[in-house]
């Protein structure tokens, strides 16, 4: 299914950035009257016309609209450190978005190597990544921010998990098992993951008096990326795969 | 932890091939009397003292050994077809080895584009990756077969899901579901998945006849490389992330 992304959505239409109008009008060769599947990056699949074929700022007529599309029954923030190798960051970005995530923000620790991160390229391969995996809604990749900043202005509310490898800090149980004795897991979900140093205790203990609770993600030792994917599986599994998921829905 | 392989062991010494030796001797400077932790690729994790700091061919004296080192509860084998861009099937192979797998099939099936793989490469990632993730096991890469050759001569005992796109062939639950419902998961488990083309409606039928039982794996549309995780997720996160992990041992 070929799936186009508008940057505006209004009056009835769906307006194409000049990168999408490129690749529908030059590379596809979409002329005006065609049928467009357009998604507005917040959930909603368009039905459109093509109305004006401009290679460079292509418009289509809305003709039906499809909200929640390829959505999931949750709402997932990852906040997941950079990793020194960003190509390793890239790829959770892209698997990330094809199980389904919303939020993914590269927060900076105490032991992070890498402080800086190209949230404009991260952001391209999310949009890439939703179009391949025929999802309305695009993951928002946040500016990189300080874990402590972090922590201090985030909402009170949905749950909140933290994944360390110390078991030095504080008793932690399974992220499954977290998940599935929720009391709404259909909440907000935060989790936390660290860089390839850990977060310091220090990090640990104000995250704990912000509301997160200590998980473990079992007993293997993932690297921070593999780390973050399994959070987003955990949720995936836990949530869309195990429960609410109906097959015909298909 | 700073870890070596032996590909071979016997008469209470560990031999580490050309590769090993020269990061060890010369990379790592070691020298005859110094501490090494080597594994043996089988699951055991040796406390060896080097013996022989030879740059081609060190050998170490074993002095004690942990069996079952970094493993996980169940034995799993990934029959999975080649991608057409390698580097998604190298970076499965990590992964899966990261979270734990015991074996990895390349099946070639009737919509494979890629035919051919280079298990050498492959069967070195998992070797690093098996280090990196401090596991005495290496998973072993087998070579590329076709798929009906392979359900003609897999052992009849065992877990086996085929998980594919299509809702044509026949009902399909979750495999979450499935795994956590099994009578003995602790089996092994063989689980099938298919090229970017999926199966053919006749491979599905002939895996189901050889004893596979169908399932999805939730809602998302998911690539090859990141379905075959996503099924290597759900058995880490059932069988050892929930129930049979105790986070003491860590």
């Amino acid at each position: 299914m070929e799936l186009f992304y508008a940057y505006k959505v209004g009056g009835g239409y769906a307006y194409l950035d000049s990168e999408e109008s490129y690749h529908c009008v030059r590379v596809l060769r979409h002329i005006a009257g065609d049928s467009l599947n357009i998604i507005d990056g917040h959930g909603t699949l368009l039905h459109c016309t093509l109305k004006d074929a401009s290679l460079s700022a292509a418009v289509a007529t809305i003709v039906s609209e499809e909200p929640g599309w390829g959505g999931h029954p949750y709402y997932l923030r990852m906040a997941v450190c950079p990793t020194k190798n960003m190509d390793r960051y890239e790829w959770f970005v892209e698997k990330a978005t094809e199980l389904g995530v919303d939020e993914i923000v590269p927060v900076i620790g105490e032991h992070s190597e890498r402080r800086k991160v190209r949230e404009d390229r991260l952001q391209k391969i999310a949009l890439s990544a939703a179009k391949q995996s025929l999802k309305g809604a695009v993951p928002v990749i946040a500016p990189a921010v300080n874990l402590l900043d972090y922590l201090g202005r985030l909402p009170g509310n949905g749950l909140k998990f933290i994944a360390y490898c110390s078991d030095d800090v504080s008793p932690r149980g399974s992220i499954v098992d977290a998940l599935l004795t929720a009391a709404d897991p259909t909440a907000a979900i935060t989790i936390l993951i660290g860089p390839e140093g850990d977060f310091s205790q220090g990090e640990v203990q104000a995250a704990i008096r912000a509301g997160f609770e200590p998980v473990h993600l079992g007993p293997s030792r993932l690297r921070t990326e593999t780390a973050a994917l399994t959070a987003v599986e955990s949720v995936y599994l836990a949530l869309a795969c195990n429960n609410a998921y109906d097959s015909s829905s298909l």
